[in-house]
């Protein structure tokens, strides 16, 4: 059985936010889509370890912002890559508060949803959400999953359904600079070493020196 | 609210598929994903109208071809726009039985899934369906939905989830030429009324005679 076909499968990149308290959270995810029209309702699966999982079945609520293709990297690198128990992940962000959820001033637009049911697995929370509030942020082309892989050359948090699978896929063992924070792999013409001290990692904004050759 | 704003949620297009008996069907579907890694499991969302849906709860298990960018729209047509109850769907095509399913020879890749749980909804069934096979078949790039709504101006089935809500969306108002069996848009260079009587709809195979002005 070849497990890398379920890489085939295609999804979105979103940024899913709730309430910690007063306390705004979030976490990135690709693992949404609609399932009814009348009404209008989406499954979103979410691993228990996200800090994410716990507010969205304390408050009963999530938003989800559509990020774009042009949406800087540092918004996935900054949600995906940490947990938002002991970080602030909207510190520095401008945001409003929509039907009661933080959604930034980023990305094609938002959506809220209340939670209507919610099905365990062993390792993923599978929520049922209906859709209460929904307007553009800034318009655009949503970031498709593919594309974040593709042409941002992101990588998968170790939370999200497809990661497993992906970690089995043999890398080709070139000489790469790979960022240890967020995985994401360097693929600039400039050689990694002539880069600036200055240089941050696009997509979790880490230092130069975080990088290691693989 | 903008409820238009679920279009941004991104998908791929398969063709989900069971047996009738001693019969293969299938229709083709978006609203599949992953939703844990360990064991491999996915959800699929199929309304109750859909022949496959029935198909798939007798049997307990359905297959996944995913679709590639360069599959011919004719096999999207064949799977979506009419009903495996009363059509042989896979009459014609080279399909071969993997794992109890029947998977054509073309698309990407195929999944075998078996179904673990199953949740109903108003109008749809949210399979939850684990891993059993999984292989190659032509490989290429996976279409996305939006892939096949902006390149190839494929429309959607009525029972998809997404159905309604697209259908709310303003049409421009142009001389354009509609195939009234799968609401594929002409296209071309040439003016419709010139293309030769023997011109059929390359999403539904329907002939030229089908097509209204709208």
């Amino acid at each position: 059985m070849n497990t890398t076909m379920l890489f085939n499968l295609s999804y979105g990149l979103y940024i899913i936010s709730s309430m910690d308290g007063e306390r705004p959270t979030g976490c990135t995810a690709n693992s949404l889509m609609q399932v009814t029209a009348e009404p209008n309702t989406v499954v979103l699966s979410m691993n228990h370890d996200n800090h994410t999982n716990e507010c969205i079945r304390k408050t009963g609520k999530f938003g989800v912002v559509v990020l774009a293709e042009d949406t800087p990297p540092s918004y996935i690198g900054g949600f995906g890559f940490r947990s938002g128990k002991d970080s602030d992940k909207f510190d520095g962000l401008e945001y409003d508060m929509k039907s009661g959820v933080p959604i930034i001033n980023e990305g094609v637009g938002y959506l809220v949803f209340k939670v209507i049911d919610s099905f365990e697995t062993s390792t993923h929370t599978i929520f049922l959400g209906e859709l209460v509030d929904a307007e553009e942020i800034k318009g655009g082309t949503p970031m498709t999953y593919s594309y974040y892989h593709k042409v941002i050359k992101g990588k998968t948090p170790k939370n999200a359904p497809t990661y497993v699978a992906e970690e089995e896929v043999k890398k080709e063992e070139k000489d790469v600079w790979v960022c240890t924070v967020c995985g994401y792999v360097y693929d600039g013409d400039e050689p990694f070493e002539k880069l600036p001290e200055s240089y941050k990692c696009p997509v979790c904004m880490q230092p130069k020196s975080v990088f290691k050759k693989k």
